[in-house]
C-alpha cells in the first residue's frame, strides 16, 4: 500500500470541527445545539452583492485574470484608500479566501524548515498552512491576564534564529479579540526591520472594532513598506464566507511578483464570487454601522454573562467576534464533549471550541474555550445560562 | 530587505502567459490576434448551470462543508456511476478547481525532495504545483513520433528511486491530445502496485474523446483501488472555467482523510460555483454531443490544415482540445514572439504557446508549439493560413 506523506500525517485536524461527531450525538438525542464554536456569522449578506450575481450577464463562465478582475482590484484599492491605507491596484492579488492569501504569503517567504513566529493563541489553521508549507511555527505566548496584548518585544527577539523569516499577527485577533495599538505595531515594525523579516498581518476582521478603538494596519506603517504583507478577506466583512474571496497586499514588488507565480499556477480566483465581492464594495455605510452595533451588543451580552459566572474569566475583546473564556474545569475539551453528549438544559446545549487547539505549545489553554458571538442576543443569553448551569452540575 | 523563499524564486512562470506582453504589442499595432495559446473554450456554459445561480435563494452566503455540498457529491457520484466509474460520495472531495485537487494530491502523498514521475510534455502547471510542494519532477519522454503514446514501462522503472512516491498522468493529455488505452493504464497499474506508488490521473478532459476512442479511467482499474487518485474539474466539461470547481477522488481512505485535512484548513470550496456545478449535472446529453462534434470538427480542421503546411508535423489528438505542432523553425518561442511583434497577414496574427515550457528536460521541444483548438472553424482556418504564410516569410 502506498504511503501518505509525513506532512499529510502531521496536518492538524481543525479544533473547531473535532467535536462535530459529539454535536451529532446531541442532535440525535433531540437536543438543540447553540453553535458558539464557529465563526460563521448569521448576518445577512449585502443585497447589492447578491443582486450583482443574480443580474450578471454571463454566457461563458471564463477564467478571470490570475490576480483577479482588474475592475475589482481598482475598486478595492479605492476602498482601502478611503480607509486611509495607501494601497494601489498593483499592490493587490485577489485570492480564493484569506486562506489562499496566507498560503501564498507563506510560500513566497519561506522554505522547508524555515520558522515563523506567531503570538499564541492564534487562528488554528495557521498550523495547517504552516505544515502544508513545511514551515515551523514558533509560538510566543500572550496571556488572558493582559487581554492577549502584544508580548514584550524581547520575547520575540529571543526566538529569532537564522531560519526565522516572518512574524505573523492576527489583528484584531481570532481567537483573542485583541486589537494591537499603533505603538505595538510600531514595535513590531522596528523588530522586523532590524532582522529583515516579513511581517504578515492577517487583518480580515479589520472593520470589527469596538469602543472607539481604531485599527492600525501594517500598511499604515510606511517604514516597513518592504516587509509588510496584509491578508484580507470578504468573508466576515460582508458576511460572505462562502464566496471564497480574499487578497494578499504588499508594496514589496518582488514579493508580489512571486505571489503572482503561485496565483498563475492555480489559474484564477472564482468568477461569481468576484462579481459579488466587487459589488459588495457599494454596500451602504449604514450596513456596517448596524453590524458593528449588533456585534458590540452581542459581545457585551456574552462577555458580561460569562464573567458573571463563578470561576469564569473572559478578557473583553476590542475587535473581531471571538473571545477566550477560562473555565473552572481541568480540561475544557472534556467539558465541551460532555456538554454535547451528556448535558442539556431543557433540551438545549451549546457547542464551544476547546482553546488548546489555538495554542501551539502543548498543555497550554487546557482550561479555556473559544466562543464566537455570531448568534443573536437571545441565543447568547441562553447559551451563557446553559454554561452556567452545566458548570454547576459538572463540578459537583 | 527581507528575502523571498527559494521555492518562490524557483516557481516557474506560466509558458502560456509568457508571451502576453508581445500580444499587447500586436494589439497596439492594431492587429487582430487569434488566441490559440490558452485552453479557454468559447463554448457556452449550460444554461441550467447559469440559471441555478440566478435563481439561488441566498440570504447569508455561508461556508459550505469542507468536502463540498453533500448533495453535490451525491449527484456527482451518480454521474460517475452512469459513466461506469465505481465512485461513491465518500470517495469525493470537492476542490477549488482541478488545480487545488492536484495540490492536495501532491501534498498528501509527497514531502520535500520526494519525486514524481510524469510523462513529458505535460501540463505546465504541474511544475508550479511541484515546486510549491517542494517535490521534484522526474520526466519520462514521450515523442511526437508515437503520437505521445505511453513511454515503455521500462523507461518509468529505470527512474524509480526510494524517493519516488507517485506517477502523474494526464489522460487525455494536455498538451498532447493523447488518450491512454486500457492496456497502457494496466501497465501503469502493475508498475505502481509493484513499487507501492500512487498513480495520480488528471482526467479533466475525460469526456473529450474522438473517433470512438473510449476513455479508460484509473478508477476503472480495481487492482489499484488503493493507489489510484483521480483529478477532475468542471472547467472544460461544462465550459465553466471561472467557476473554480474540481475534485479529488480516491478509494484510499487514508489518502482521503489526509486530503480532507488540507480541505478543512482552507475551509470550503466556493458556494456559488458549487450551485452552478451541481446544476450543470442536469445538462442534457445533446449539449455534450454537440460539443464533441464541434471539437472533433475543429480538431480535423486545424490538424489537417497544419499538416498540409510544408515542414509542419502534428500528431492527431484522440482527446482533449490541444495539439503539439512541430514547426520548421529552430526556436518556436522566437517564432511565436515574431508572429506577435513583427508579423501580420492583412492585419491578423496568431498567438501560440511555445512547447518547451511543457517539457521538463531542458532543450527539448524547442521547435514545437502547443495549439488549443478552442476557436470556431473559420478562425482556425485563418489561423493555419497565417502560420503557413508566416513560416514562408520567417524562413526566407
Ligand atoms: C483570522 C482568520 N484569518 C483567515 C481566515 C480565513 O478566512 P477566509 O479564507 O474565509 O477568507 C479566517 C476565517 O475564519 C480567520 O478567522
Ligand atoms: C490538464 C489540466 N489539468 C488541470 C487543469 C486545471 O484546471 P482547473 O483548475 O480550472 O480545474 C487544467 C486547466 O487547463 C488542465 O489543462
Amino acid at each position: 500500500m502506498p504511503k501518505i506523506s509525513h506532512k499529510g500525517v502531521q496536518m492538524p485536524e481543525s479544533p473547531i470541527r473535532k467535536l462535530v461527531p459529539f454535536a451529532e450525538t446531541a442532535k440525535k438525542k433531540g437536543n438543540k445545539v447553540y453553535h458558539l464554536n464557529i465563526g460563521q456569522p448569521d448576518i445577512k449578506t449585502p443585497e447589492v452583492a447578491l443582486n450583482a450575481v443574480k443580474n450578471a450577464d454571463i454566457t461563458v463562465l471564463e477564467y478571470s485574470h490570475s490576480a483577479g478582475f482588474e475592475s475589482y482590484r481598482e475598486k478595492l484599492a479605492a476602498y482601502y484608500q478611503k480607509q486611509g491605507l495607501p494601497i494601489n491596484k498593483e499592490d493587490i492579488i485577489i485570492t480564493t479566501g484569506g486562506s489562499e492569501a496566507l498560503i501564498f504569503a507563506m510560500g513566497s517567504t519561506m522554505d522547508e524548515d524555515d520558522e515563523i513566529i506567531i503570538p499564541e493563541p492564534f487562528y488554528a489553521n495557521y498550523n495547517g498552512f504552516s505544515t502544508q508549507n513545511g514551515v515551523k511555527v514558533v509560538p510566543v505566548m500572550s496571556g488572558i491576564e493582559t487581554g492577549f496584548a502584544l508580548p514584550p518585544i524581547a520575547d520575540f527577539e529571543k526566538l529569532i534564529t537564522s531560519r526565522t523569516k516572518a512574524i505573523l499577527i492576527c489583528n484584531p485577533g481570532n481567537p483573542t479579540g485583541y486589537m494591537y495599538s499603533k505603538e505595538e505595531i510600531q514595535q513590531l515594525a522596528a523588530l522586523v526591520k532590524k532582522h529583515d523579516l516579513f511581517l504578515i498581518a492577517d487583518e480580515v476582521y479589520r472593520e470589527f472594532a469596538y469602543d472607539g478603538f481604531e485599527h492600525f494596519s501594517v500598511m499604515n506603517e510606511e517604514s516597513i513598506a518592504e516587509n509588510a504583507i496584509m491578508i484580507d478577506s470578504v468573508s466576515k466583512r460582508f458576511s460572505m464566507c462562502g464566496a471564497r474571496i480574499g487578497c494578499i497586499v504588499s508594496k514589496n514588488k518582488e514579493l508580489m511578483a512571486t505571489a503572482m507565480k503561485f496565483a498563475q499556477a492555480r489559474l484564477s480566483p472564482p468568477t461569481y464570487a468576484q462579481i459579488a465581492s466587487e459589488a459588495a464594495l457599494d454596500t451602504p455605510q449604514s450596513y456596517f454601522d448596524d453590524v458593528i452595533i449588533e456585534y458590540k451588543d452581542r459581545r457585551d451580552t456574552l462577555v458580561n454573562a460569562l464573567n458573571a459566572i463563578d470561576g469564569v474569566q473572559v478578557a473583553m475583546p476590542k475587535g473581531a467576534f471571538y473571545c477566550i473564556a477560562k473555565l473552572p474545569v481541568a480540561n475544557a475539551e472534556d467539558f465541551a464533549k460532555w456538554l454535547l453528549e451528556e448535558y442539556d438544559l431543557n433540551g438545549e446545549t451549546v457547542m464551544v471550541a476547546p482553546a488548546a487547539g489555538f495554542y501551539s505549545t502543548p498543555g497550554v489553554g487546557l482550561n479555556e474555550v473559544r466562543l464566537a458571538y455570531v448568534l443573536n442576543k437571545e441565543d447568547l443569553i441562553k447559551s451563557a445560562e446553559i454554561i452556567k448551569e452545566a458548570l454547576k452540575v459538572y463540578n459537583k
